[in-house]
């Protein structure tokens, strides 16, 4: 057979408190047992295949499909998008998949009143409006006489027109909360909030405002969140206008999909729950300004002066409320939100590539299409890139290529709305998807940055990752010769081992009902900044009508490398997932993930000895459970070196038992309250839904449990959430042992 | 390849409401779409082996596995039970498995106090008791120097004294309280109830009391219910005695398995639940005994008298209370229950046979082991056939023979406290087994009458079942040369269509966890009574301390050929299903009971024309998506018959298709309030968990509708489970279809 083994160079040193596992005798005892194959299983032809593969995609392609699909904004919805969608799907099938179809979901969506805008004010004691916040964005030049760009809003905000002293509550975080309430003693109960976009997701700044008893929050983007120094302003620069503000759902679905419809598909069909038992919707009014409005609000507030490590960049003191500076006394804002929640049929595009050897075996590359307004690079700069990967597969089929297993591309609907179409395909597929899917690649923005490479992946995934980047040049300037990976790998050094830098998947894109939901493989990667120098959240104009193509193709990447770059890796992964007779996946590396975040978890215990002491709480079948599925994979990989390609059953019997680990850490009950997030191992934060958390369960259990007022059962919910983790690590080493007996 | 062809001979007629399925139009379209494998996929090889391993089961053997495995009481928990188990282990190893290991979990069990028995009084106006329910049944001749025989106890009733006037509440059943409070005015409130055993399990009985508000429940035998007409008490028949009880569990798990550790393995290591927040335990004392003692409480009744069909057979005049008759003025009823819960260590012997060519697919013959006493028919009658299976199995091994995939050979423990041990095992292994599992039979008793065979199983193996029992010979005397299938057949005849009666699958044994939860296809087969003439509930000395290896071998088959059918017809459903190349399993089949399933689901609704109207209900969903699967089904029958068998990948391809059909019924959210009841075309009856329910959700949705309180959210849960079922049906059929594009 054509594995190779190597001895990964260096391994990361385990740091786990007591009880320490006996890595260190597991290593002895299995001698090479870190050996694990450096790059997978291509046969020659296979490999010559992926070389053609990844030369075929071109900078030149990515940018015109970038032109072509910026000209009009395709707000999920829209007839425009629908027929971005028809066009995609008539591309797809001449560059020569088998089939394409679109795919329609009638799903909960939320559009400002066109005839009553949305708008912030300042009122009076007389109740008359002093101040109200601009009604839209200045549009760039040359998209002046475009029609349907939607004003910034809050989807899925509550109509209302609330009016009420203003407190400013920071990035409106759980810890701003804890702060604002036990250290300053301000009450934000019946009032109105305003907080600073940014560090986490806009759905939790308001869930928290809600909890908070807010009437209403106003959101808005300071320059110390999302302003590049040394940077214009576009058009002249890349950085956000100061009438430009940050569109976005307020919801908080938890991966619930659509709304009415949750755990199942929203087809015609389907059972609609009532929109006072919708999943997610806030039930305040939520609005998002500019930096320049932003400061009139801010100018004007009362009350003390924030901590120093609150105040953003506006040229004023920031203070918090409640009450306005004098020439405002007794004045109140007032917030005037008449956005309408509306069904409303949306349109996937599927298209698939019949494996030719196996086709019940699924390799999904998926991304949206929707874009708040033109999405240059929120989603187009993805979009263009999946249509650059689709071109270049069907043109190795016209050479007469086919992969082994089964290709799907998709062009997902809505997932600005919360990730709507890929969540509600997933729900009606998720049957045939549990049993067959391999691999979910996400393509959603493929640049948010001028640096070099992100990539967040399932553990299994890494090995893939770096020897795919091994095979892609570095699209840097004065990198010629360098690989890619050796151009991250300089650019953004991970020291625990001598290797680049990849995250835990957190959510906020349609990769989360493949991931958390049904335990697919998953991974994403695009093109960054340096994130130990540039602390803005996101990139500048992110969900603004700034994001142009223009905008792309003059300041984030002018001679398009840096896309296609992106588009040989995320291509790159695809085809080496269904194209291999011996999954890519590396149990081994998922082993060494979980030995590093069972440390983790239990350091946060151990900052509570007394407790811990006192209640019992005890890590070692967490630890116990680690040691086990590193021995598991262990040998697995090692029973993988004395693999007999030629026999059929048994390749396809390891390749299942590599597929099926990350549905292994699949719990159907679901987290705690989280019935759709149910990934033991790794769930969006339940405060921050861009971010991941690992061990997620014990991690909520633990959170500010010093301030629990029933600590007994505190602790309980801890224990019982290491014990789910344990059991959960253990099935998945059952599930990588021999087959029988 | 070597599939035949065979129109079927009749087809059920179809009954639904409007709108009509278009079935006729289906019909023609599809030409000879009925057509499917009459018998199965062996090669000729394999039909040998087939023909060898039946023959190969003997009923002598069997008689000796039954006295030998009788002779003490193998109570769960007990030290008894465990060394049954060894002595299992030691003996499949023996008979030549590949290994055989046991498998401990710490469960929650429940024993009577041993020094504080439990009992019922009768207590006049003093309190003083003037009459005491027996303390245990007559032993038994033979068994008089048994020591550890467990009194007639009811497992996990709470315990108390509550002192209380008597009612009687006929069965205990839903309908019979609808009845006591909607027509005849009496409150339950308070009171202590009497109830006979029969119609429906036990712990349905004690949930409904609890719900009544009663202050505990006494269960007896009626001799209505368990007296078959001519025959004398044991030892001279097999009719209960008057001092005997029926022992049983009064849980209503609703299949969590283990009360302290729902959804995970009791495990030494896992979170255990505080006794306040178990699942399942009733909060009220409760006991049963038998009529002897019953006639005494029964006799002393006051209140109205019941209603005539509420009359048991004790020669007395039932009344329903409160109150007695003027002999006892004032007096009442006390329960005397000391009974204590109980961590205890059980253990499931699990044995293997490794697939010679596709080891990561499981055929699993479970069985449970502990008895309440000697168990001679519940479960050792079907514990020593599966003992049988297995030495059969190990003589084919040592003849050459391995099958095609693995086989699991189980011998449960804790059946009888709520399906403990076959539930842990399932939740340990949950991971592999949604992966790997292809079929789960049942081995409980294997004979409860002498009439003729019995089978309950999902409709896939419909074809299956009929195809091994015509080539099985029949048990009965004077039915030479008669296939066991001819023999069923005129015994009981289904009429709809030219075919024995099969079931659908409700619960009370050890399958539940595997075809309920987890989706694995499932079925069972016993010796029964004439359904149409004997009317007691399951057998007379059910659980009572009269099921010995005597009852069996003098009256129920003396002959022990009943037992060696059966254990043919298990032993070739495992055998066929673990060694045929394509798997014989029939979607036609389903499709064609979902139909009737649908049909007959929707006939309860069309009860309540102006609701059905008001409210906008429709069952066209679930009529289409039944539609869609019939149609996809019969053209996976189809590509069935062009399939190359000599692909390995493209068999392998089929076979998961089929093998994945029944989990595509499962749904992760699972039914209303019962998270591990998943299986949305069956389920437990809420009101009776020994009976199987079609299209549960909705029948639920729909019980007792005309007397609710809120008819508008009542019909809307209706329509919801209405769109699950379709839903559910449809992604059944997607996953029959084409793999891919």
């Amino acid at each position: 057979n054509c594995l190779e083994l190597r001895h990964a160079s260096t391994s990361p040193p385990i740091s786990s408190s007591s009880p320490e596992p006996k890595f260190s005798e597991l290593r002895a005892e299995l001698g090479g047992w870190f050996a694990r194959p450096s790059s997978v299983n291509h046969g020659p032809a296979s490999k010559s295949f992926l070389h053609h593969f990844l030369d075929e995609m071109e900078a030149g392609n990515i940018k015109q499909h970038l032109r072509k699909f910026t000209r009009l904004p395709h707000l999920a919805g829209s007839q425009q998008n629908l027929d971005m969608a028809e066009q995609i799907r008539r591309e797809w099938l001449e560059f020569g998949l088998d089939s394409v179809e679109l795919v329609p979901y009638d799903v909960l969506l939320s559009y400002p009143n066109k005839t009553n805008p949305n708008y912030i004010s300042i009122v009076d004691h007389l109740g008359k409006e002093i101040f109200t916040t601009a009604l839209a964005e200045p549009v760039p030049e040359g998209y002046e006489d475009v029609a349907d760009i939607v004003p910034p809003y809050s989807a899925f905000s509550a109509k209302g027109q609330p009016e009420a002293e203003l407190v400013y509550v920071n990035y409106a975080r759980t810890e701003d909360f804890f702060k604002l309430e036990r250290e300053l003693g301000i009450n934000c109960s019946g009032k109105i909030l305003i907080a600073r976009y940014g560090k986490i997701f806009r759905g939790n700044k308001v869930k928290n405002a809600v909890l908070a008893g807010a009437k209403g929050i106003v959101l808005y983007s300071d320059p110390a969140d999302y302003w590049a120094e040394g940077v214009e302003p576009y058009p002249r620069g890349w950085n956000l206008p100061a009438g430009g503000a940050q569109r976005g759902n307020v919801l908080n679905l938890n991966g619930a999909g659509d709304p009415l419809t949750p755990g199942y598909p929203a087809k015609e069909y389907t059972y609609r729950t009532s929109l006072e038992d919708a999943v997610g919707l806030p039930r305040i009014p939520v609005h998002p300004v500019g930096y320049q409005d932003a400061l009139h609000l801010l100018q004007n507030m009362g009350g003390p002066l924030p901590p120093d490590n609150w105040k953003g960049a506006l040229n004023t003191s920031y203070r918090i409320g409640p009450g306005f500076r004098d020439e405002f006394n007794l004045s109140k804002v007032r917030m005037n939100i008449h956005t309408n929640n509306q069904l409303t049929r949306i349109f996937n595009v599927i298209g698939w590539i019949k494996g030719a050897i196996e086709p019940d075996r699924y390799v999904i590359l998926g991304g949206h299409r929707d874009a708040w307004v033109f999405g240059g690079i929120d989603p187009v700069s993805g979009a263009a890139v999946v249509h650059e990967n689709v071109r270049a597969a069907g043109k190795l089929m016209k050479r007469g290529w086919r992969p082994r297993r089964t290709l799907i591309f998709a062009s997902w609907d809505a997932e600005e709305f919360g990730l709507l179409g890929s969540t509600e395909w997933a729900e009606e597929n998720a049957r045939i998807l549990q049993e067959r899917a391999v691999a979910y690649i996400n393509a959603d923005s493929a640049i948010e940055g001028m640096y070099t490479l992100r990539v967040d992946c399932t553990p299994s995934l890494h090995t893939l990752v770096y020897d795919i980047t091994k095979k892609v040049g570095s699209p840097e300037e004065g990198e010629d010769g360098m690989s890619l990976y050796e151009s991250w790998h300089k650019r953004d050094n991970w020291t625990e081992r001598n290797a680049p830098w990849i995250s835990k998947l957190g959510s906020g894109s349609d990769f989360e009902a493949y991931f958390i939901r049904l335990g697919i493989a998953s991974g994403r990667a695009r093109y960054t900044k340096n994130r130990k120098t540039e602390h803005y959240s996101s990139y500048p104009v992110y969900h603004s009508v700034y994001e142009t193509f223009e905008i792309v193709e003059r300041f984030y990447d002018p001679s398009f490398r840096r896309l296609e770059a992106v588009a040989r890796v995320r291509g790159g992964l695809i085809f080496s997932l269904a194209d291999s007779l011996v999954l890519p996946l590396d149990c081994v590396e998922y082993a060494s993930s979980l030995s590093k975040y069972a440390s983790s978890i239990s350091q946060i215990a151990a900052k509570h000895p007394e407790a811990v002491e006192e209640y019992a709480v005890s890590f070692d079948s967490l630890f116990s459970a680690v040691e086990n599925f590193t021995v598991a994979a262990a040998h697995f990989q090692q029973r993988l070196t004395q693999l007999d390609t030629s026999n059929a059953l048994a390749v396809r019997m390891v390749n299942d038992q590599m597929m099926y680990l990350e549905r292994a850490f699949i719990d159907p009950l679901g987290l705690p309250g989280r019935p759709f997030y149910r990934h033991i191992i790794f769930a969006p934060s339940s405060h921050n839904k861009y971010a991941g958390e690992s061990f997620p369960g014990i991690y909520d259990a633990l959170f500010d449990i010093e301030n629990t007022a029933e600590p007994q059962k505190a602790w309980n919910e801890v224990k019982r959430q290491i014990s789910i983790a344990a059991f959960t690590v253990n099935a998945a080493a059952v599930a990588l042992q021999p087959v029988a007996g």
